[in-house]
């Protein structure tokens, strides 16, 4: 089949990715930080840049770059998801060929020293893996606007020692897989929430709540298998969250192979594990409120 | 607004990531090398795997890895489509409960090592760092079965010193940027093609020529943007492959910035720069046939 | 100068690096994790598989890296620096041809997971990005054996906002940098103790206290350079800790500029920060006591 | 023990690392280019930086960098051993505190974009993975100055599918090896050769003509252990090159294991591989010229 039609620009974006910001709020003795990563895109009525080289309705990235910093000023970072809004909509609503803007931060969570039990004033320590994410979409102008928030975290490396099983599955020519009653189950976790709303949400709180939440689920849920342990804590975050619409997880089966000792004459009871690094599983999940509104462009970017 | 519906698994789906297979073909002293890195995903009917910890519909992601191992023998990887093709047609064709299959494949290029002027037989060096990729869909059972194949290479780092401009730009209240009517352009491309058709492709020799076409537009084609010339490129792409229905390029800009040498009362004509890593734009554009069939399940992985 | 004596082999050894092991301690209802990547290598009369492809004095690093893993069994991983002893000794006495081995850990930290306030019995979160470091080298045969161990960290990313300045500095004519009174200053830190002995030191509450230290000087010492900054957090960690002969510290200078935020009317006094990647300053320092032994093959991996 | 001498600095140097340069070269329309990572390391009399925070001494790792930037243009980066004398002998002739100097510079291939059979005059493709490496160390003033350059290749990805064994190796206890007549051998090597002069070198040839030489003798070289090819390897570049003194050869044994498809029925003669990531053999080995000058500094950085 070969194609002959006319050959257009289907679709287009662009933005600056990656600022990393830094912000201090050092309003007394005791300063704050906000650690971010944040990335912009911009839809639009962009063809011409495209189709005749004619940038005369591209606001330059450099432009968005100076924004994204100008806003960690004010209104500041504190919290991200605000920052991210405002952000969107300076885009959309100032900037005139700009129909949707979108707008993704990476939080970086930073953790007092403590010197002779107190915590210092003014200096941290990185923590880490697990990054705070937060992805924030503006779309129309005026009355048409609508706006969307997904929060998230991901590298979220979670392991249970015991508690989880795998059995029962479906076998055929290929399989040689044993079943197991009791096996190590580790992940490093990506999950997304979309919120059913943009406003008079506390988002840090909300953030540390569905964090302790799926850590304390993936924990005490007893796993028939790691689907099994996502659809548990999505659900869980849903029934503890209402004004979360959706909760997406991604989680890799971060695999813990009993390393084969009983050659050497020693006994191996789920003491000693080979760390794989690849393959993997990778199990993925969306749980969702069943009268959540339209995702619209949530996730588009 | 606070939810209150049932909460529901609204979507899943689950696979093996990143297996790494080298394929040896040794029929005689010359020998062939296929370095590769697939990942599989399946859909189906495993809800019940999810909501009530029940594997008895889940093929293992065990069983998935040994089976993509087992079509590296046969039907092998040369070419790496066909192996994708085949591999998601056996999920769907052959495991009950799968109704749709995913194969993705990343393809590691060698070059034979040169000894006294001559290739060698079983020798070769890592070429890099840009990656072939393939990713292959099948869902539908019988005579109701579809199948979509896109082609892509990723991290084909490319430059040009000269021919790129960037000026008449949009300008607001943050923006310093000066229009440059010469400027070293830069990005790590991925680009991403879908084919019209699944069958009677030659897929190494249009791989090769799309990968040439791309880079030979890069380089030929005087930019008054990134988007311009990302648009040309797909253009070109198009009107040479005909069986393609639409390439999709995604591209950042890796900035590099005149060093400010004046102030040494050294002068830099375009000589020296600084090669930024972060922030950088992010270009994106679809380029497609008006007439191209529906992309269907093809990116939905 | 064309060299033409005889081509010797001055130099060699060999090892399996990067084995990834986790050991799970399982006495009762509460678990404890150790989560290592373990490092050997071996030096000794290897010269004929080199040079004439003679292995019978080679023991595979296949083997070594079983050994690894059943040394995790007994005698455990608790602490990581007995372990490594154990592990490089058996090397060495067991193995006829071996002369030194070398044991590189690196221990990676997991907090238990809260669940309604209480920690979880078998359920953790990693922790970082710092990671505990370990380096054990024992060399010799009955009497002559000594033995050597380094602690460490590395990747401790720590930031102070205030109590840092930068000025009196040497200029010449490549120098435009403006002393400055004020500056953040971050690093991430890798840093590395000798011990002065090798038994009857409680290792993890020697690297619990040590990274206390380093972590509370890096605080509260107001920095008239990183230079500084750094010989103070060694001198502190040697006073601290009398059983240690020297400290390595190696702190590359994560630059975070003052974002020029004023050509936009916006005061910028410390709080918004760009965080550079690339290039950064790299400060090296050793802090030594005067008496301490001499270090032997302690760094000689 | 516990030691109670004096604390004193014992070791110390600085720099600025990972200076990010590329150098258009444009004297016609055909632009050449050179694209490097380039880190400086001073020592010298800075002791009162760390011990007083005096930094009177102190040449600030900016003005180091400007001054790479500086010497990118004059005396440019054709070829870069060159570059690097000429900057290490500046800090080391121009700054007065400074008693050695080091540069470590990393370079980036490129190949000219091929359009219509030509090579095009101002567009490269990256090519990779390997990386050229040249590290210089200059110390003294006037005629008691020495000075040291180190060529390398870092990342030579190189694989041969026969002509490799391994078998007749020590055995022990936790030995399950078995031998193998033909396997895959791979690795990703880093090689460092010392040079015995600093002049005369025609160094672009001679860089080319050590990675061809490694390649083949990789190649062609009956392999009985890796031990054994780095050594062949290491001896053919000295006995090619006379005017190196040394050359020290690390290479990962990156595994390769032969996938078992005999449980499903599937012959598997050396075709299909896994390739595993950790952990690996780790080989290192140091060849050298007996008549070879002291290496006095030069590995110090």
């Amino acid at each position: 089949m070969n194609l002959s039609g006319p050959i257009v620009l289907s679709d287009n974006r662009y933005g600056k990715a990656e600022n990393r910001i830094v912000r201090i709020y050092r309003d007394g003795p005791r300063h704050e930080i906000r650690d971010v990563n944040v990335s912009t895109v911009l839809r639009g009525d962009f063809a011409d840049a495209y189709t005749a080289g004619d940038q005369s309705k591209v606001l330059p990235t450099d432009s968005q770059k100076q924004t994204a910093y100008a806003y960690a000023k004010k209104p500041g970072l504190q919290p991200v998801e605000d920052y991210a809004l405002a952000l969107a909509r300076h885009f959309v609503d100032d900037v005139e060929p700009v129909t949707s803007a979108g707008v993704e931060v990476d939080e970086y969570a930073w953790q007092r020293v403590s010197v002779d039990g107190a915590e210092h004033d003014h200096t941290w320590t990185r923590q880490g893996p697990e990054v705070r994410t937060a992805r924030v979409t503006v779309a129309g102008k005026g009355d048409a606007q609508r706006a969307w928030v997904i929060g998230g975290v991901r590298d979220l490396v979670i392991l249970k020692s015991t508690g989880s099983e795998f059995a029962g599955f479906l076998t055929d020519e290929f399989t040689v897989l044993e079943p197991t009653p009791d096996r190590m189950l580790a992940t490093s976790l990506v999950a997304r929430w979309r919120f059913a709303v943009t406003e008079g949400v506390d988002w840090d709180a909300t953030y540390a709540g569905i964090r302790a939440r799926l850590a304390a689920v993936f924990a005490t849920y007893h796993s028939k298998a790691l689907q099994q342990t996502l659809f548990e804590m999505g659900k869980a975050v849903l029934e503890s969250f209402p004004l979360l619409a959706e909760i997406r997880l991604s989680a890799p089966n971060k695999h813990h192979f009993d390393y084969d000792l009983g050659r050497f004459g020693i006994e191996n009871r789920g003491e000693v594990y080979y760390a794989a690094d690849r393959p993997y599983g990778l199990i993925q999940a969306t749980v969702a409120r069943a009268d959540a509104p339209d995702a619209g462009q949530a996730w588009e970017q």
